[in-house]
């Protein structure tokens, strides 16, 4: 069998990227990648074979990957920032291997390698924000309708769950942010708690912290990611940094241990 | 000012113990934790104090660890498994921080490393379950009411979040799950895919594939990480093994694209 790594390298810098992750760069032959991530690798990716050409879209990144590593001897890993299995690339690939099902695509076993996305970095500078129950939602509605997103953040705001925002606005839109949050202002109050993450693990990391009513696309560019609490998050100063956290419910029981 | 370290080593094994966390580990000169986590760390643990005694209740451990960081020169660190901003320590530790806040633990800056979750490891191992939208639920109602459970529940159905359950069942209780199960089956079809996963890194570990209406509490323990599918989610076999994935909404493009 041929092997397809699919691997995540965890957001932004090499701070993040595992040992599994690292053994599975190693024992590949072929690297398929935007030649900026396969650059991050460093000495990982020396002499190694980089496919790294016209890789616009995604689909056509899953089928390169998937022809590679089935005519190859030797592993391929496909490198992907964030995890490779969050609104990135492993779920394409798994698309194409059901959907299309090449035949000589059978002899390839596929392995994918999880790492933090950009939400845990996002959570983690902040405090602890997904502390409780939370949800992801992507606002990009090239592939998924607006109405099934619309249907989402309803029931993301009926439940009560933290909402991680992936794809905020993109160059060509920017309404969604702004009519996420109007959904999310019918269930919680304007003083929720919101992050906005940017750059994370690089020189470049910024993480601001404001309040729902404050929320707006001006302030958010495809490189943000943006974290919304639930109604019991709570942000507060602490040795002069700001943090946000959501309880898990020990309120009642701090109060008898005090 | 003093350094408390929250890290989180990842699931099971250190295969997924990132650069950073390793960081903050070695930067600490005291290590709080379960001794079993602490064991785990193996040499990197090694000549650092150890608090591992009379770790009953996560408040308690925190409580230690501001402690220990407030009074103690050098850094200290809280050691978690999985992601310690996801049902985990640092939540606890943030709540103490703005809900006791004494005086002592001002001087202590608290910085959060964050790792793959126990969810993430499952999917990965799967395929690409993960592939749109998706929400975590804790099924635990020892902390949080069951009303509140249950309307999550509701809301993941209404919304069609693909579904990561933690703390399916525990030693006293096991009713949840069926419940969750029951009340799912209201917005998704029978045959839905869904995951089990125990021991994720670990030499036990064990990744089944079932379906929604086949899903039984009697098949899930504490140490089970349950991922149910959305209205899109598929199961297919390739090359002998069993996958899932959630597509993200390239079908269309694919039918033009081959």
């Amino acid at each position: 069998m041929n092997t397809l790594f699919i691997v995540g390298t965890g957001p932004g810098s090499m701070a993040y990227l595992s040992p599994a992750a690292r053994e599975a760069i190693t024992q590949s032959r072929h690297l398929v990648g935007y030649q900026l991530y396969l650059d991050l690798l460093g000495e990982l990716a020396i002499g190694k074979e980089h496919h790294a050409k016209a890789l616009g879209e995604e689909i056509d990144r899953a089928h390169l990957a998937l022809d590679i590593a089935a005519r190859e001897p030797g592993a391929t890993a496909l490198i992907s920032s964030g995890d490779a299995g969050i609104y990135a690339m492993a779920s394409v690939v798994f698309e194409l291997l059901d959907k299309e099902a090449r035949p000589e695509w059978q002899s390839v076993t596929v392995n994918v390698i999880p790492s933090p996305t950009a939400m845990q970095l996002v959570a983690a500078h902040a405090g602890a924000p997904l502390g409780h129950d939370f949800c992801t939602i992507s606002l990009s509605d090239l592939l998924t309708p607006w109405e099934t997103i619309e249907a989402r953040i309803h029931a993301a705001g009926q439940g009560d769950f933290i909402v991680a925002l992936y794809n905020p606005v993109s160059q060509k839109r920017d309404w969604q942010l702004n009519t996420a949050k109007d959904i999310l202002l019918q269930y919680l109050p304007a003083e929720t708690p919101v992050l906005l993450g940017r750059q994370m693990t690089r020189p470049e990391e910024q993480v601001r912290t404001l309040t729902l009513a404050t929320l707006s696309a001006a302030d958010v560019d495809m490189l943000t990611l943006v974290i919304i609490g639930n109604r019991e998050s709570r942000a507060f100063q602490h040795g002069g940094r700001h943090h946000v956290y959501t309880p898990r419910g020990y309120a009642r029981k701090l109060e008898s241990h005090t």
